[in-house]
């Protein structure tokens, strides 16, 4: 039986690709690339190749259950952790944790968002490999660091110390998302890399880690911790749950454990967070106009992204570095420039026009 | 009863709305304006205040009989005059003329397009009523020419004579639409109209004028003229309009015939041929952007006109000017300014991606 496991996080809202990501189906769910694959099944598939389905475990918010059981048939619904209220990556990597514990004390285990674009798969699962068998044999925090390839401002940074056990490399500081002259320091710098929010721990280095940072998280688990794994669980999940901290497992506890290490990495990663990293990665038109899903006639036109639903058409004439997405009741025109706005858009397409357009 | 008729042509295509006008459902059955009528029912409605509703007809393709017969569920189906091909306004009007005689010998008729806007329509139906009696004791063709109120280049226009009969003014010529510089002369002139392309007449008169300029057209009818208003009908409209010309009662009757007068008119007219016509009939808002049938947020825009289905929600930002139109499986976004391309974009987009997207 096999020690590895894997807890996928798709329980975020991704409002940044609003209208063709919703709350109601967020962008995880979406086939975004147009490969016939939605990102959570390109995770899952990915993870399938080295690690036992029935351990993998999908983290979520309730209200996407349906979806997930819906894309990934194969898993039970006991392999879905559900949160019943949103708090950040802490609280949901506390649940895995405990859940996983009782499972297999032994477990190592790879936590990885749902959402992410790899590209070159086979090098990955091996990171992957590489950081499972490092947990086993040290108590350390594990988390894979991207060789930058752009000063990108849309990504955290992590500092490399000199220290290193083989090809890992210990953690001096994780930073937050630099302003553009700082984002070129450290591209520059050898020691940074992009933070890629992949974990990988033993079971009991994250509990450790848990009851030393975040012990208000760690007390409130223990005190039901038999219940894990029992019909009593989610009514347990549901009592304790609202009263964790909203924060994320970096700051919560990566940002402060002294054992953390780093595995420099380079696979063709993307967080996939806004509708540039995307318009990077797609297949582009002789005039950079990517068209995701459909048919485009583009005039005088270049720079786009148009992501529209399958078998619609769309015209464009003389547009130049704008976001054309539509989907459902919503159509989104908009600057690429200006798709920081984006979020600010659907609050107040929400205020003004009601949570239907959420 | 009255010798009063009325034969509205809904049998146009309107591609230049596309894609909210298709050929499955052109402009006239649309409601452009957001008054809960399509432009067919305006039509309709406003004829029937003066006429009585068993003496209209509505002259169209089959494959709109349907959907009339559903915006007006009080025709009768034979009072939809069936074009078994399309063949421009002058088999259309021979049609009409020859089922009208058979019915009443002594009918005065008006035959008005579907799509028209009309803002002043006490006005209209005035010089309506006073064009039907000028052809009722006058041997003449009559027509209403609007009096432009700009140099416009989408119209053609009617030069007057200075012979008149009451308030008719002879008719000298009918010009095809002029380019600016003539626009600006013809608007500077007294004597040039906007060619409304409403016609009045009685029925004699207008089957002499066949007789004597379309004797091709009429021979045909002449044919069969014992089996209009009998079962028969239909069939031997089949049999002989597909060997009609396809020209307009403009260039195949008006043009030619000597008795031809029009009636000056001012009733807030539009033939609502573009969306630039559109635009300027609609409400607008402070940045003289219009929103038709939809809710919309604008962000730095400005004179944009959008219309998307209802309950849509439309989010622009950065756009001015633009002309966004949603509609079934096809989106369009183009430049005001280059609105006369969107003939060539239905037409590449048939080519391209199939007849569905007409």
């Amino acid at each position: 039986m096999s020690n590895n496991y894997c807890v996928i996080m798709g329980g975020g809202i991704g409002s940044r690709f609003w209208p063709f990501s919703r709350q109601s189906k967020p962008k995880q769910f979406l086939d975004l690339l147009g490969v016939g694959k939605s990102l959570l099944q390109m995770t899952y598939d990915r993870f399938r190749k080295i690690i036992p389905k029935e351990n993998i475990f999908i983290a979520t918010n309730q209200l996407y259950i349906e979806e997930i059981l819906k894309q990934l048939p194969e898993l039970s619904e006991s392999q879905i952790l559900v949160e019943p209220t949103r708090r950040n990556t802490a609280p949901c990597v506390a649940y895995s944790t405990y859940r996983i514990h009782t499972i297999d004390p032994e477990a190592n285990i790879v936590v990885a968002p749902s959402d992410h674009i790899i590209l070159q798969e086979d090098i990955f699962l091996e990171n992957i490999h590489a950081a499972l068998n490092f947990v086993r044999e040290n108590e350390a925090l594990a988390t894979l660091g991207i060789k930058p390839t752009r000063p990108e401002t849309g990504y955290g940074y992590i500092q490399s110390d000199v220290e290193e056990i083989g090809n890992f490399k210990k953690v001096k500081t994780f930073t937050e998302k630099p302003d553009l002259e700082l984002a070129k320091v450290f591209f520059a710098a050898d020691e940074f890399y992009w933070n890629s929010g992949i974990f990988i721990w033993n079971v009991r280095t994250i509990m450790k880690a848990f009851h030393e940072h975040m012990p208000e998280v760690s007390a409130r688990f223990d005190t039901g911790i038999e219940l894990f794994n029992t019909p009593q669980e989610s009514e347990f999940i549901a009592s304790i749950f609202p009263y964790c901290p909203n924060i994320s497992i970096d700051y919560g506890i990566m940002e402060k454990a002294d054992n953390v290490y780093m595995l420099p990495a380079q696979f063709g990663w993307s967080d996939l967070g806004t509708w540039g990293a995307l318009h990077e990665l797609a297949v582009k038109d002789d005039n950079n106009n990517t068209t995701l899903k459909k048919n485009a006639l583009y005039y005088e036109s270049e720079g786009n992204i148009v992501a529209v639903p399958e078998g619609k058409l769309c015209v464009i004439q003389g547009l130049k570095d704008y976001i054309v997405a539509e989907s459902g009741n919503a159509l989104l025109i908009c600057r690429r420039s200006d798709e920081q706005s984006i979020k600010q858009f659907v609050m107040d397409a929400n205020l003004n026009f009601g949570e239907e357009f959420n």
